[in-house]
């Protein structure tokens, strides 16, 4: 192993041994070159590793700063059961995975309305060309930690007029106007893809350009008819995603 | 829009419409500045980003490559199914996967025999201190690109003797040798995380330090006994991640 990932091995269990702990300022980049023997750019280098992991931020006039918060997990397949829904009334899936990690969870709409979707959104809920649908843009935090960008679409033509289109969508959330409406979701499918944030998404994460981030398409189905698409937009070393299914029967 | 991430969408556009072809060289960081009327440290800067996004490598002496590979879509639930456990018999679920994306599949079995599994999988596994596991580690190919570590692991105290431990397990692969001992498969879970490649998995997936790994830890349950995990690595710009599943009835 090269010298400057063996640093940031011992770093990095430095850390999750809580030596460091989540918050908290490292040493210099010279102290610890110092520590370990070694010249101030393989000190960088292996910070600069740890900080592509997400587990470090640099932050200018502090130095290197242990990240808050530990990663997330979420529960793809808990998070839309019944009982998931009716906790919505208490702020939903996302708090319950925030407050399991034993932070504060906090949730922004920072967009409502009818717009345009993007093409990829558009695709999937099988839209003519110029349809229209609800939007629902969220910024997330745990112990205000922004942790997560969640942007809702639903078709205008199911929306119009209801409380999908609020602030407050009423108790049990989007899923059950959808179910008052004749829309019952039966179905959840959800791509994961990984990818460099985009700017503004790197401005609201507080991220650098080389931090990744998943994409997940959250699609909800009321039979084949693809009734709401939810992107989510989140750090990697921030969350880790968990799926269960049952196996066919042999 | 910085400049760079402006060329960078550029480059992008032009590789997905096709006028870069895969496989291809890019034109030299001079062309392109001088294409794109910036200096040489713009470009390279947007190159790098495409880098990072694993749209394209840097390949020494001959330039930027354009990746070979379009992005493969795991289907999560369809590969685990009694079907896909028939057609393990011709090479299983990842074959089916590379050959739907028009590549040939091809599977290198590099280690197979008893070993103390790493602390995560031993967790999984709920190993006592000492137990020993069956291993398969697999490398796995795209068209000759490598495209996945796979490393599966079976209790030894399930696997010993059987057609688990062999380089052919036999008609319907693991998971009907484990039907055939009395441990059928009725549930699958896993967990998805997102890190930097370690070093000797940098070599085999030809990965820059800075190009992220999906990692899958992958549990097969029989009832309620782990009876499998496997640890799959996948650079994330090879790779989309499927699932779905049923929603309660409201």
């Amino acid at each position: 192993m090269s010298r400057y990932r063996e640093i940031a091995a011992q770093l990095r269990s430095s850390i999750e041994r809580g030596e460091y702990a989540r918050g908290s300022t490292l040493p210099s980049e010279d102290r610890l070159a110092e520590e370990f023997g070694v010249s101030r750019p393989v000190v960088n280098r292996a910070v600069r590793l740890l900080r592509s992991e997400g587990l470090v931020r640099v932050e200018r006039g502090k130095g290197t700063v242990v990240h808050e918060i530990a990663p997330i997990v979420r529960r793809a397949n808990q998070r839309y059961t019944q009982d998931a829904r009716e906790r919505q009334q208490s702020r939903g899936a996302f708090a319950t995975e925030v407050r399991e990690m034993g932070h504060e969870p906090r949730s922004q709409i920072v967009q409502l309305g009818p717009v345009t979707p993007p093409g990829d959104v558009a695709d999937l809920l099988r839209f003519e060309v110029d349809e229209v649908a609800a939007i629902r843009k969220r910024h997330m935090f745990a112990d205000d930690v922004p942790v997560q960008i969640a942007t809702s679409y639903v078709p205008w033509s199911i929306a119009a007029g209801t409380a999908i289109t609020q602030e407050d969508t009423g108790p049990g959330g989007t899923y059950s106007r959808l179910a008052d409406l004749g829309h019952a979701v039966t179905r959840f499918s959800e791509r994961v893809s990984v990818r460099m944030p985009e700017a503004d998404e790197a401005v609201v994460l507080r991220l650098a350009e080389d931090q990744p981030v998943y994409v997940i398409h959250h699609v909800a189905w009321a039979e084949n008819q693809p009734v709401e698409v939810t992107v989510h937009v989140m750090p990697v070393h921030q969350w880790r995603l968990d799926f269960e299914w049952q196996a066919d029967p042999a």
